[in-house]
């Protein structure tokens, strides 16, 4: 098996272009990754291409691959449209790296591409809800918004979590995204806005929940073989692991964790050599404030039912132990549901690479992303590493 | 690289199932698929599944991939919904044989799936479309009858091809499909019936044109490291080819081509170390007649211009040189889009392991299966071959 190496990554800005078409989006992202390689880039190099799109509003639902991929020159490069609802790209980059490593590219481009802003609040509805179990949660009229404040609602009830907790995350990355220039909410809140906002979906808030975002992100996943021509600065895909559940809430066993992102991290964990102690920095799925929290209990950044009080000590602000959604995560970056993986993976990048502006972490040598599909019926964990930096073997 | 295998294959029938979803189809294509592994099989040995779907009536249209293989007992398995339109598990099957290729599973699962029949004409007629390009096509009300009408004018002209060359297209996979119990449409027609059946899109007649079916099916795919386990009739995935090409026809040089097809054949043909004269069969991608004429073209059965004479001169019936599509082919098998490309690999497992039946070819060693995505912006081949019984070196 040959190692694969993220050598670019590039998104358009996150938030709401009318002016822009899913494709013109893409192309954008793409640009912005072959613009990223240290060493220069010839996109007709790409060998393979994946897309990650739900395909909302229903722009191009069959073949979005290739009506992506012409309009960035690719015309004849093989592309395949990766779908697993808000996971589409981390699912994406997975299918890149595979590709990769089974010796069938050198080089691969793993993207994704949502817009959804022209649309009426309806049809927003309608396209969110085609991710939810159809026949009890979407057709009974369960948005996400109610999926999670029932997560939220557990939580809080198990383990004693509170609403200011909820809130900490939505501060922390509201903090973040007002230095993120590619961010949607680009401003910051306060605890109290956050928490007396008006309900969404009781007990989460309208702070408690992602914007609806137009956006699209692309990473450049190369072999071993071909990786020095393109980078001194190698980020090593040193750890995959994906994995299925239920689709639906109400048909798992736990309402307080997400059973596929705590084996999906247990899968790229074991790959990687290392356990969650060794992270330098994480960009996890915070669709709502409260799946952060589950996401530092189940990827194992904080004991089981301890991640309000985790998130309240600060450890995953830029300056604490464990940094988490530097770029504003999906709350307050955005949340373009096909793009939303591949730019976890951006973000990535740019923190291992230096390329993270004011929002820079102090030389992090390993990170993760952590990119969920519905409330759980797919996750799929990528740990990320400069290979160059990494103390101990290789 | 490791060596992948198709160590099992099966499909439900193909057809009108108002009785049916399309949880309940693929489960009946995975238990077949079970069913056909000589030494037994154990699901819970899939550790990688791919679910090919365009979603059809929009039943699922995010996460079917977990909503499927949930209603098969595999809840955890990572399941990624793979879709190029009506290549969708053509497409599923190569990302299975990526993953056993790349040592990230020893055992996996390809799958597809389509409900069609229950919609309406107009809605039927939508949800092909979403697969064209949309703003030139869809949106100026071209269907894809109309598009491959327009192949066939542009090859009736070109090349002289006859009205009757398409119909006899139609006779041969009606034969066929009238021996394959799966089959749709199980009956067979005369030339003049098929030739003076009323347009649907001139000069394509009704019997020029695949019907709209209900189906699933599946394939098992593991490495060479435990083949042994489950066969000894090992089917070996000799040679994979992928391409693309720009969605709308008009956007291509040619009418008289789908270069897709032709790119993926030559990787596959490469990869596997032979060329068409070495193939016992093919199943190839006939949504309208003449998409099989064009696909002998493309996939090098005969010359540029000559698969109207080719046709007529019975090579590809079942006891000519190269029998194609004895299955009945999307003509008169079905085309139940998601599900298609999975379809044709059951055709030539079945073949390749002596178990078709009343078709049964006399010992093919060596099948090609080729799928198209909508009217050729995506097209994949695989050449399947019984690694036991070719001649020459492995």
């Amino acid at each position: 098996m040959r190692d694969a190496y993220v050598v670019g990554a590039g998104q358009s800005a996150f938030g709401s272009f009318p002016d822009e078409s899913y494709r013109s989006l893409f192309r954008t992202a793409v640009e912005a990754a072959v613009e990223s390689v240290p060493n220069g880039f010839a996109l007709a190099d790409v060998e393979e291409a994946y897309l990650g799109t739900l395909g909302v509003g229903g722009r191009q639902l069959g073949l979005p691959g290739p009506a992506c991929t012409e309009h960035v020159g690719l015309d004849g490069t093989p592309v395949t449209r990766v779908e697993n609802a808000c996971a589409a790209s981390g699912y994406a980059l997975r299918q890149a790296v595979m590709a990769v490593r089974a010796g069938m590219a050198d080089v691969a481009l793993a993207g994704g591409v949502e817009v959804m802003t022209d649309l009426s609040d309806e049809a927003v509805r309608y396209w969110l809800g085609v991710s939810g179990e159809t026949e009890w949660e979407r057709l009974s009229g369960t948005t996400f918004a109610g999926v999670y404040a029932q997560m939220a609602s557990a939580h809080m009830r198990e383990y004693g979590t509170t609403a200011e907790q909820l809130s900490a995350v939505a501060v922390k990355n509201h903090d973040n995204a007002a230095h993120n220039p590619k961010a949607h909410l680009d401003f910051t809140c306060t605890l109290e806005e956050a928490t007396e906002a008006p309900a969404v979906a009781e007990p989460l808030t309208l702070y408690h929940c992602c914007p609806t975002t137009d956006g699209a992100a692309a990473a450049l996943v190369v072999s071993e073989d071909v990786v020095e021509e393109y980078t001194d600065a190698p980020v090593r895909v040193a750890g995959v692991g994906a994995a299925a559940d239920r689709v639906g809430l109400f048909q798992r066993d736990t309402y307080t964790a997400i059973p596929a992102s705590r084996r999906a991290a247990e899968t790229a964990y074991d790959a990687a050599g290392l356990d969650p102690a060794a992270l330098d920095f994480a960009e996890v799925h915070d669709c709502f404030a409260v799946a952060e929290l589950l996401a530092y209990e189940d990827l194992g950044f904080c004991d089981r039912g301890a991640a309000g009080d985790y998130v309240e000590s600060g450890a995953t602000r830029p300056e604490g132990d464990l940094p988490v959604n530097t770029s504003g995560g999906l709350k307050a970056k955005g949340h373009p549901i096909g793009a939303t993986g591949a730019g976890q993976v951006v973000e990535a990048y740019d923190q291992l690479t230096g390329r993270a502006g004011d929002r820079q972490l102090d030389d992090p040598v390993v990170g993760l992303t952590h990119n969920v599909g519905g409330s759980g019926g797919a996750a799929v964990v990528h740990v990320l590493e400069r290979a160059d930096r990494r103390e101990g073997p290789a």
